[in-house]
């Protein structure tokens, strides 16, 4: 059976910022305002955590309805996972996402100080010191014979794709720039030369561009 | 639980015909071209029975690969099963889709000629003789707490639309006109009254309509 990597509903701006430098609890996208790039996901229907009929049903409906169809394990920065930095102390951090994580599966966490598994809800997190490579071939034990998304942060997803291990992407491009920050990319053209490029205009604004390996 | 009823990428013309009115076995659509109405989808990874590694995975395949996501029960007319007319023979006729169709989970089909189930591999059809309501009830229990979908053809859909049991709707609109056959609408703008509409280009010179009820 084969199993894709996949990027999911990856949010930037038109010029390639993901997130700020300066990650806080505060603010975990640092200065980048995470409704600015995701908010047309907030905005449908199939967006985690919305109640029945809250949201709409359009095209970015079917996208954030497929955020987890298919998958069976995510694999994520340790700055998604949290704003600390250095050891794991007995802060009691459970994540950003509370008591019910989204994910629904296992997640890889790529961190240089490794540590025991942590189940919140219907998600464990593994915690890896591990190339991309490495943290992939556990991921895809772990998937049970679905697809693995690479989840982010931006240097993340830089990572997988710097080491040619990703075979499908979804990145919205929001209309707005931040001029600094992590940046993806200058331009999704840059990927061509690797991956098709397909990229389709939602009413909202929101630019969607599509990317699948060569 | 919240169990929707979707029609999930139902193809028609410009003009709003879905199939001609001259349905044979040889053309099951009559004088229209499926591939005409339908082929944006065949050419993605996720159309049923690809092989791997066949096909596109941007805008549409996310649409083919929406297709069975969350869907526990189909309703469809007689004339999507078969070309056959009035009281059952006994021809070994198992629908258009040889041993294994696409469905993997019960089917109802409407005909005035109701008969025991017929299963095929992981497909179940079941023969009812009844109203769309009570049609819609059945496949409610059948799907499990899953969405039902409306699977056509064009007179079932329109049977479902005018009876208001219908929650949402992707439709694709080809770039070819017909001018007569079985008509879905004029215009999807026809049911603006009732539903949200959301129109959406694709790359392959296809429009996507989204409805879904106000």
């Amino acid at each position: 059976m084969t199993q894709s990597v996949r990027v999911q509903n990856f949010g930037v701006s038109r010029d390639g910022i993901g997130a700020g430098e300066d990650q806080t609890f505060e603010q975990p996208f640092g200065h980048v305002d995470p409704m600015e790039l995701l908010g047309w996901g907030f905005a449908t229907a199939s967006f985690p955590s919305h109640e029945p009929g809250v949201g709409t049903r359009g095209f970015e409906d079917r996208l954030t309805r497929d955020f987890d169809h298919g998958i069976g394990a995510e694999i994520m920065g340790r700055h998604k996972f949290g704003h600390q930095r250095g050891p794991w102390t007995d802060d009691g951090w459970i994540g950003w996402w509370g008591e019910e994580p989204p994910f629904h599966t296992p997640v890889v966490v790529l961190t240089h100080y490794e540590r025991e598994p942590l189940v919140v809800g219907e998600t464990t997190f593994h915690f890896m010191n591990a190339s991309p490579a490495e943290a992939l071939a556990r991921a895809k034990e772990l998937a049970g014979g679905k697809d693995v998304r690479i989840g982010g942060g931006v240097t993340t997803v830089r990572e997988f794709l710097d080491a040619d291990l990703i075979d499908e992407l979804h990145v919205s491009i929001a209309p707005v720039e931040y001029g600094h920050g992590l940046r993806l990319w200058e331009r999704p053209e840059e990927l061509e030369d690797r991956f098709h490029l397909e990229k389709v205009m939602a009413p909202s604004g929101v630019e969607h561009c599509f990317l699948w390996r060569r």
